[in-house]
């Protein structure tokens, strides 16, 4: 008998921003596939098979999940945030696509999650409440001219912009060349906002002016987003807060 | 004594798509505030007031939440999918910004929830598995030429397009506009999604080529996606899968 695989969103840490039906869908499992850091963040139950991998190796894990569900198990794969951006759904469709024939036959179910960015911006207030661009850093899987011409068009077309996998330390020059870019576009003052760890113990935001930006310590766990012309900072209460009005004008780039 | 404000993201709409933390939320608020479709999404509690209003004033409702809570309530405006992406919060900052000194004073928390877009990727596949931009096409409170410069900025990154708020009544020309813009860009056989009341009884999901998307019956509560140069179908036995790879190159645009 077929099994069946699940690609479940975790959100971005917090169980309480875990959606229930990521929590049924885990419950559900035979069999636990993911990275080290997300699959322990499940909690272990009886049975429940869990299978850990090395983070860069998403196709491998791909197939080894399917490959499991090929056999009738009822595989969970576990992704942070959301599985659909820039995680686990489209490595599972890759490895599909180029695989088996009979892995077409597996009954895929994705389930969303609250994603970094969501999460981030939360945190800060509202500084997606208007049109914007989430683009990856990573040159891992794309020539970095790819991520230029990204950059540029979302400059030119002065969105907002998330930046998901800021840097590694296999990459540690692309973000400051993002952001002398964005410089060249956007006014000194606009606001940046580093997202580390969101809604997790260690939990890390700052908001800096894009002039100050560089050299600001990123790493993997952290998400960057660039404010729009039309991006403004309110101090409350409860401090900094970062946020995009819903209307917005023309503005030179 | 200053109450608090909480503005909740209910999700696309099924319940088990909303957070554990929307459901305390809503659970402790003394007060809801909302559109009357997403005020209706929320079984009524004893003793918990509901303020009803029109989906068309937001900076309205916003102020109205302000007021309620400066007096001691402890507020939930209910919101759908996420409320950071053109919902709620960046109304209510806005309101804070040009209202009452004493609104800064009051606890403002944003609860994130599942948005449309990542709703509506998780059910035809992985359509936002790479770089996308997210653009309103609503020109009630941005100039039709901002939006056409972002169509043409997302156009020319390549990237995958989510269109919020596609038409209406009062605005049934835009999405043909947008559709015939992109066009200009990127191949006929593009796959297109149109993701309507995902998650909910009603929800109907369609995949199109670009070049038969047009007049395609779309309304507010309808979500638009456009693939990239790399965005691809797949058949599986669940029918039509839309992904877009993880790995990119250089495409002409």
């Amino acid at each position: 008998m077929t099994g069946s695989l699940t690609i479940v969103g975790l959100g971005p840490g917090a169980p309480e921003l875990m959606t229930p039906a990521a929590s049924q869908a885990l419950a559900q499992a035979t069999d636990l596939v993911g990275y080290e850091t997300y699959v322990n963040r499940v909690p272990e139950r009886e049975g429940q098979k869990r299978h850990i991998s090395d983070n860069r190796e998403e196709l491998m894990r791909a197939r080894d999940a399917l490959e499991l569900a090929e056999t009738g198990a009822r595989v969970a794969i576990v992704s942070s945030g959301d599985p659909g951006v820039f995680a686990m759904a489209a490595a599972v469709y890759e490895a599909i696509e180029d695989g088996e024939p009979a892995w077409r036959q597996i009954e895929i179910t994705v389930i969303p999650g609250i994603s970094a960015m969501l999460a981030a911006a939360a945190r800060v207030g509202a500084p997606l409440g208007h049109d914007f661009c989430v683009i990856s850093l990573s040159d891992n899987l794309k020539p970095w001219e790819l991520v230029v011409k990204r950059l540029e068009a979302a400059a030119a077309g002065d969105f907002v912009i998330a930046l998901y996998n800021p840097a590694s330390k296999a990459r540690p020059w692309q973000l400051r060349h993002a952001l002398d870019l964005i410089s060249q576009h956007r006014p000194g003052k606009t606001p940046v906002i580093f997202a580390q760890a969101v809604s997790r113990p260690e939990e890390r935001i700052e908001v800096l002016p894009l002039e100050e930006a560089h050299g600001f310590p990123t790493d993997m766990r952290t998400l960057v987003m660039i404010g729009s012309s039309a991006t403004r900072t309110l101090q409350t209460a409860q401090g900094t807060i970062v946020y995009t009005p819903r209307h917005a004008e023309l503005a030179d780039s």
